[in-house]
């Protein structure tokens, strides 16, 4: 590989780590404020779209698996479209934005408030309508993101989602969480060092998913968040008919269409109870004559698959935070492979407005 | 075209009409149950997988738009991997699998109930473990289904789920429910005069898409649930790329993968708020040198689409119930088209075990 080329979409991925370690600093501090707002309140709304939308199902899975509360994936269109009044008393609705100006994801919050819900925002638009509209706003300290694809911004609101399950007395080490940015770091300069631009393993993904048109991206419970949104990286940024699916869903027939033509990438923590369904999937894919690429998931993983890269050295609850960064370098690399600029795709605005 | 091959999947699309007669007319008298067993409940929770799973979709924006009730579509890992408990008092669970015998469907119905939940199944199987295990258990009448591809098991399902919604006191007419088995039977008449074998249009897209290896399927709010089903009908029995995707996910990100080699197909019904944005979304795809394929919408969404096949003459919260028949016929014919048997697509069987 010669030089790599400067992307704003690299320099955002290498940006990671300070932006994780400032969220991290500026919002753990006030978990408080979270167990208070949600003090009459049972269950979580969330309330997102696309990428906002992935880092929802981080929150959805880490709620109800270790803070013991019931959480929902709201469809903003009834709020927006059907005007649905609904009972939301005991509700603490949750609104993700990065830029805080979607005007669906911004009336939605107005509307769950309107229906008797506790409001909190998670962006990083300071002084956005978001974060005016909720009762507490937790800005992300991503900085400013000049790629289309989101990066930072959506590391920085896992980050924002993790202090969430704390405050809402999630039975999770916040002293995990200060280590991630640290590990975030070494995952970076590891995978700098590897070689003068791409490992081994990377340069052969990259090559191979040059020639092909479909992979399946999968992942099992909270890696299911990191596997929804490398699908819509490498959907956005290479155009690739990524579909994201969870294991338990892709045996549910997506299987049939994975092939020597169509790879699957599966994500995984390299510990907790998805480790073992993450490898009998690898190896029945490879046993099927397709390409199983791992991401994460230990040597165990690596071993069942035809290449993998390596994933942090986090608990599986703070695991997707680093799984989706090996597939962020993995889609910025396809990107200029494929001739795009993974800077501004085509088709896409840095805001999107959907009424 | 030659006389059509006659595939079990042929039969039991052709066979609809009579399942949701049958269905409509043993469920329709029992919405006194539904509405005693939910008395005491705010809300429901949808635990399914797969085709089940894109009926709970149906099922959760039917009761949020017209019934008044918040809905969650359950993730079934937190009940049988993370074993977490939950409070679910106030909450009907509705589990829907059509064999009833998909373990871990009834494992999470089981975690439900146990967590405090009311229960409720959706099924075709009579004395299946699912029916079992639930309160009260709605039987769909949909007979035996020999091809794996589900078909008449879905839509009675959403017939069932559309009786659900009438149990639980939204305020939807019960005589169109009753109107729908023969607007069916018409849809499917009026394709099999057409021509000795499919329309101009159907044809037209079957030809296309058998030249292609992705295909977006969208649709918003009820007609989502429609276009998730189908595009998991065209991954498996077509093993095309085929992404559902919600208008509005569409557009933050998905959007960039459409291209003259990657067609969209949408699917909206006749009426209603969704309409608009539908014909809005079809535009914007063929304006991009893009193929749009319509299925239903009317006229409006016709012209705005390349190719269209007519849908159903039903209200909005119908629809998706005939809409789903025209992309059934267009799997099957693409399917055969492709050399495929639709009635067992490799890699899958009638009943999925997910541990």
């Amino acid at each position: 590989m010669s030089e790599p080329v400067r992307t704003h979409m690299g320099q955002e991925i290498a940006e990671q780590p300070a932006a994780l370690r400032a969220t991290i600093d500026a919002l753990l501090p006030r978990t408080g404020e979270v167990a208070s707002l949600a003090r009459q309140t049972r269950q979580v709304l969330f309330i997102a779209r696309g990428t906002s939308d992935n880092a929802a199902v981080y929150g959805s899975y880490l709620i109800q698996a270790f803070g013991g509360r019931l959480t929902t994936l709201a469809q903003p269109s009834i709020a927006t479209t059907y005007r649905s009044r609904l009972d939301l008393s005991g509700v603490l609705a949750v609104a993700l934005s990065q830029s805080g100006q979607t005007e669906e994801i911004v009336e939605s919050l107005a509307w769950a408030r309107d229906c008797g819900a506790r409001t909190l925002a998670i962006t990083n638009g300071a002084g956005s309508a978001l974060a005016e509209a909720a009762e507490v706003a937790f800005l992300t300290e991503a900085g400013g993101e000049r790629a289309v694809p989101a990066t930072k911004t959506f590391t920085t609101q896992l980050a924002a989602l993790a202090v969430l399950a704390i405050g809402l007395g999630a039975e999770l080490d916040p002293r995990e969480l200060q280590n991630l940015p640290a590990e975030v770091q070494v995952m970076l300069e590891e995978s700098a060092d590897r070689s003068a631009g791409l490992s081994a393993d990377l340069e052969g993904m990259v090559a191979e998913l040059a020639g092909v048109q479909g992979v399946v991206v999968s992942g099992r419970g909270l890696a299911y968040s990191a596997a929804l949104e490398l699908a819509l990286k490498l959907k956005e940024a290479c155009y690739l008919h990524a579909m994201g699916l969870s294991y338990a869903d892709l045996l549910h027939g997506p299987i049939a269409v994975v092939d020597a033509d169509t790879p699957a990438i599966i994500l995984a923590a390299d510990s907790g109870p998805m480790l073992d369904g993450s490898v009998d999937l690898a190896r029945r894919v490879a046993g099927a004559g397709a390409r199983a690429y791992g991401i994460g998931g230990g040597d165990r993983l690596a071993t069942a698959c035809t290449r993998a890269l390596p994933g942090p050295r986090l608990p599986e609850w703070l695991a997707p935070i680093g799984l989706i960064v090996p597939g962020q370098l993995l889609t910025e690399a396809l990107s200029l492979r494929l001739g795009i600029d993974p800077d501004s795709p085509r088709g896409l605005s840095k805001i999107t407005q959907t009424a």
